[in-house]
């Protein structure tokens, strides 16, 4: 449909995938430039010294301190997602998840034979924990674990400090691991980036998701790591790194000046996120019948809108309407949960063009609600 | 126990990881050097155009003629292997595969909770395939796969054409699929390189393991591939491939000229390689009470040594052995098979180093097996 779009000659905004358009640190690209040895051999399964020691100097900017074997570098945060649950489940276990959840959940858990057990939240409620009786509820003889996202993909919601004690609290009383995924730490807009790490009461169950993709605006190098100070956690994704061997020895290299000083630039493109948050979240409450609330992190926003069914929406986007020979494609939220029938009215948001685009985006969707015929 | 050896000064031949010591084509870091966008973004989960394009040039350099669609790009051979299994088994069904067997197999059908069937070949026998009947024995109602790895890691085996079309008769006639690992595909002494995908007669059955790794020296840079004829295989591939998003960027591209033009290169590797194995093989012959044959491919071989325990021997090579303050390190071959008690006088040696420093490395083993306690 997108092709079909645009050889119509149709300019779509795309604000369906969270892929940065932000350029990355220049030292990226000119570190693995500098790499001068003669072969390109394995890096090691626990990730090369030089890499996982910058890992540890980055943790430690934010006070934690942690080894460089507690850290072991993956195939971005997606191989971090899926070795931390193979680490904490077997097949038929289940792991406690909040939905609307990142799709890679599901399709990992699937692979694994690991099932998530979702506890529901609203954007009515601008996607709060519920009560710790709600949540301990889901809890059964199987359950192994709770993950969390934060900043979380896909509503950009940052959970609150009492939020993380209560998960903590659930997860020390029932015997259970946190995976806390912080794939967009550095990007919130209200208080300083933090880390599950930092909870010394979570010192034991807690297993850290990480990537550097959002925070340098580079997904293409495929680096993340699994950080945890339980030991036991560690020789198990390390037991499974090694199945893999490794990963990508130029990147790893590459990364390491990121690592070692992070903040400014990750200080300028939550700047540069949160100006953007503002231009859509101004743009959305001024759309009758359309619902938000106002995300404080990552660079998504789930919305809900007057419409029959997103997924529809969003077809009729890309087939029927244009304005001005523009158009949007946009996420519908039905994916991100695992209880059927959820999200059916709502879409998410991933807020990467530039504030201008934006601003012509939001007239197009304004200009699309009016005239949808399946409007509710 | 290597690190400790390598303290005291003693100098370690590493014959234990197939991790090349030659150096990978120029073109490989000159070309993802010459990487100008400013951006990196995720390639796509189906691949960078150029790429998939580049490894259907590969393929039809072998007359083989598939679709760059036909092709998924995986992180490394490890990637694909866990995808391929994946895509023809679900939890508890059953793979058949030939013993001494390449160990990350045994762990990712682990991790996946795949049943391996082991078919164990002998070292006596060169390891040739069985009967059709002994293997025929092995399939139940749960098995998917007939597994083979050609040329074969850890036994620098390859197959011989009536093996291939044995393994394609059995597999036609009970409804298999075949997974063919070719990672050393160009790595053969005899004959020329082949391919499953060269049978007309295995077109829907045949699912291409490959991988850059070997061929051009250039494990890490962690891309390898799928390659199948059968539509559904290539969804069900592609399906697990968008989960982990995609393969890493500036390898993708940087492997392009390569996979254009591969024959150059790959043939001087193998002659090198030729040249290590005759070296290896010829003082192994000399060696009284030890016995291999004499591999056709890869840089591997298996060897049976006059010792109790080749783990014992292995360990006490690191401990308590030096000739001219020199040791070795090998692999154990128990770690290569499913059934227990396997192997257990074996060792693989990859001679992954230079002729001279292999030719010292066989004076010191020699030395060794002279001097050691737990000789049989």
């Amino acid at each position: 449909m997108v092709n079909e779009a645009e050889k119509k000659g149709i300019k779509i905004f795309k604000l369906n995938v969270g892929d940065p358009d932000l350029i990355p640190p220049k030292q990226l690209l000119q570190n693995i430039k500098k790499y001068n040895k003669p072969n390109l051999g394995y890096a090691p399964s626990p990730g090369i010294a030089e890499h996982t020691a910058s890992w540890a100097k980055y943790y430690g900017s934010f006070g934690i301190k942690i080894k460089p074997e507690n850290i072991i570098p993956t195939v971005g945060g997606a191989e971090a997602i899926l070795l931390a649950m193979m680490a904490v489940a077997d097949v038929g276990d289940e792991l406690i998840v909040f939905e609307p959840l990142y799709t890679s959940y599901k399709g990992f858990a699937a692979m694994a034979d690991i099932n998530l057990v979702p506890v529901t939240l609203k954007v009515e409620n601008n996607f709060a924990l519920p009560t710790e009786a709600e949540i301990v509820s889901k809890i059964t003889s199987k359950t192994k674990a709770i993950v969390i996202i934060n900043p979380n993909n896909p509503t950009g919601n940052v959970l609150t400090k009492p939020e993380i004690e209560r998960v903590i609290k659930i997860a020390k009383e029932h015997n259970l691991f946190i995976i806390s995924d912080e794939t967009y730490r550095e990007i919130v807009f209200l208080g300083k980036p933090s880390s599950l790490l930092q909870f010394e009461s979570a010192k034991d169950l807690a297993i850290i998701v990480d990537s550097v993709s959002k925070r340098f605006s580079c997904p293409g190098a495929r680096v993340g790591c699994v950080a945890s100070f339980n030991q036991d956690i560690i020789w198990s994704i390390l037991k499974f790194a090694m199945i893999r061997l490794s990963v990508p020895t130029l990147e790893q290299y590459g990364l390491v000046p990121l690592l070692n000083n992070s903040k400014p630039y990750t200080k300028k493109i939550t700047a540069e996120y949160k100006k953007r948050r503002d231009v859509v979240v101004a743009a959305l409450q001024k759309m009758p019948g359309v619902f938000c609330q106002i995300p404080q992190g990552a660079f998504y926003l789930i919305v809900k809108l007057p419409v029959d069914n997103s997924e529809n929406f969003i077809k009729w986007l890309l087939t029927e309407f244009n304005f001005g020979k523009k158009t949007l494609l946009l996420t519908p939220t039905a994916e991100f949960y695992i209880t059927p029938n959820q999200g059916q009215n709502e879409v998410r948001i991933a807020y990467v063009l530039n504030s201008q685009k934006l601003k012509e985006a939001m007239v197009v969707l304004q200009k699309a609600l009016e005239q949808y015929p399946g409007k509710k």
